[in-house]
């Protein structure tokens, strides 16, 4: 942190909310700091998993990696990843089994957890906001739309499963600067990995999201899609580990990092 | 590959020459393919490495990631990763034990070795040279200077070392293009971790680099540094695993994968 970039201070509060409060989906909390999405596995699957984010760079961008065990992190050392989320996913054999908002039961039983931190596309959305490009779920209090596609990932190991991407619907004079200035971020997903056609990439229905909230898209909008680390979960789904923590999709862990950290 | 992109085949006789002929650099070779630093090492220090790559990734950005014993990647399906870089070293226990242009036995005695492919800076070089920035070790047909600096490297398991750069002398009036230009390619290293004052980087001498030749710095010519794909070799002098083989410095693995592809 150097002068000039905004107080570590927002970012805490609003992991310490999360840690107390009902769960509730965190985009545009702590505006300017980075959100991540988090995948827990045993050890043992830990090298198919950091390979599987080697191969799967645009949906998979790790920001950080713990030692075998810890629920700290280098990208916010005062956090506690059992807790700080406001809401998790526990996974038996790539079946859903639990959500809960404390994570530590799961942990005490699972003590080999290696955590993975990935980029989460709610950090380029504050500098989309500032462009003056509405994010139309913030806009309507929802959840961002996610859909599992039909592209498939390149597999690692016992890992393999299809991408998972997030829309938002962007007016269509102003996609190019969606895409330029998501592009400035590629540690955080980058650019649209698609802009329009969603059947192409195996979307059937834009109103029935796989994941999260559907959000309206009006006329002279064009749904616009970015690679979305959920792509983990679908992973587990597909690839069925013994055991898994994840977030819940939309409701991310907030660092200490500034959004800006991730700009080239 | 698509259309209006450079022939493949350019590549492929590249490595072809690496395969038969005396080493050489390859900067300046297959002009428009990206080149890769290489490190193979034992299945068990694999985690280890890919843990280090994620930790430091200016240095260490990881292209691909072979499977145990595999001498084929993903990069360029028809090359041979054990005889295709110009000139091999062969490390024991941290220790240089050998260069040869031919690693195929080395492999033979270690079949399980897991290699992965490195970014490398040369991949941004023909974006300089197209904006008339002169690459000195290439017009002086020299290796490019390559420095061990006093910055420490975030540690990963066993894994631990100091950050190596690659420095090219650029123009004052020109150091903001080199920046602005090699940015744009983070996955092979980016934009220059120093530029000027390389006492601060615990450099003494410019004329006397750790590895590659000494290229002459002109009159308003300022020393920039980029991270360094041989940084893993100085992490295998300090750490010291039974086993590895890396390319030479400046010997590098010329990939069929376009520079462009890198752009963000």
């Amino acid at each position: 942190m150097t002068a000039g970039e905004p107080d570590t201070g927002l970012a805490r509060a609003a992991r310490l909310a999360c840690r107390r409060d009902a769960s509730r989906p965190t985009a545009s909390m702590a505006p300017g700091f980075t959100q991540c999405n988090m995948i827990s596995l045993p050890r043992d699957w830990a090298w198919d998993f950091l390979l599987y984010a080697q191969r799967n760079p645009k949906p998979c961008p790790v920001l950080d990696v713990t030692d075998p065990g810890s629920h700290r992190t280098a990208l916010a050392p005062d956090a506690d990843l059992r807790t700080d989320i406001p809401l998790y996913r526990v996974w038996h054999d790539g079946v859903l089994a639990e959500e809960t908002p404390d994570a530590t039961k799961a942990w005490v039983e699972h003590p080999d957890l290696v955590t993975f931190l990935i980029g989460c596309s709610f950090t380029f959305e504050s500098s989309l906001q500032r462009a003056g490009i509405e994010m139309r779920h913030i806009a309507q209090g929802r959840n961002v739309p996610m859909f599992l596609t039909g592209r498939d990932c390149r597999p690692a190991g016992r890992l393999h499963g299809r991408l998972v991407v997030s829309m938002r619907p962007i007016p269509a004079g102003r996609v190019a600067e969606a895409v330029t200035i998501s592009a400035r971020t590629p540690a955080v997903h980058g650019a649209p990995v698609h802009v329009g056609a969603p059947a192409e990439l195996g979307i059937r229905d834009l109103a029935q999201p796989d994941f999260g909230d559907p959000v309206d898209i009006r006329a002279g909008e064009v749904p616009v899609f970015w690679a979305c680390g959920v792509t983990p979960q679908a992973a587990l789904m597909a690839s069925r580990p013994p055991f898994a923590i994840t977030h819940a999709p939309g409701h991310m862990f907030i660092t200490d990092i500034p959004d800006t950290n991730w700009q080239v």
